[in-house]
């Protein structure tokens, strides 16, 4: 079910939280952008899932999940997200906050079939 | 900026994820709860705060910000909120995760007027 995975991320692990307005630019180019960014972390170390949504007027709330501090921060490092993070604020983005939290616990539920 | 406040929540405060896939029913009812529990949270002692986007296909992530886990537990706890959750689960959800983590940084940016 597209969204939510079926693990959840581990007591410890980090959720990276990016909400976000975009400036509604280059709709096209960040769509292109976006799809690669994630197709991109999901190959890095240490990388547990996402969570991603967004809504027709621009806002979007991203949570990614990393093993650790050291895989969370390799992701930031990358050369390819961090340009593409530079492109984002010169042109995408209106406005945005990055909360980096680690994951106490966690519960997951599902309706009966 | 609806959806991105202007205070990031400080180090050592509680950030609940919320990650939702609806079933489609009932959607005026969903939509009323849901505009009473945000109404109702920010009553609550030690709300900091809310983000929160839904998409068109019924996905949707709700980030809520506590000044500890005691308020954190405090808003479960909360008797109209708990009978809310119950019918989410009986009428509105197919699916949600619930993440518990703790802040460690938060950073905020704003393009130049």
């Amino acid at each position: 079910m597209a969204g939510i995975p079926g693990t959840l991320p581990p007591q410890g692990a980090i959720a990276v939280i990016f909400v976000a307005l975009r400036t509604g630019a280059d709709d096209a180019g960040y769509g292109k952008a976006a799809e690669r960014m994630d197709a991109l972390a999901a190959t890095q170390p240490g990388y547990l899932g996402i969570d991603s949504v967004r809504d027709a007027n621009g806002l979007g709330i991203t949570v990614s999940y990393w093993a650790d501090e050291a895989s969370a921060l390799g992701w930031k490092a990358n050369a390819e997200h961090a340009a593409v993070r530079e492109l984002g604020r010169a042109r995408w983005y209106a406005q945005y906050r990055l909360i980096v939290s680690t994951v106490g616990r966690a519960y997951g539920w599902s309706v009966k079939n």
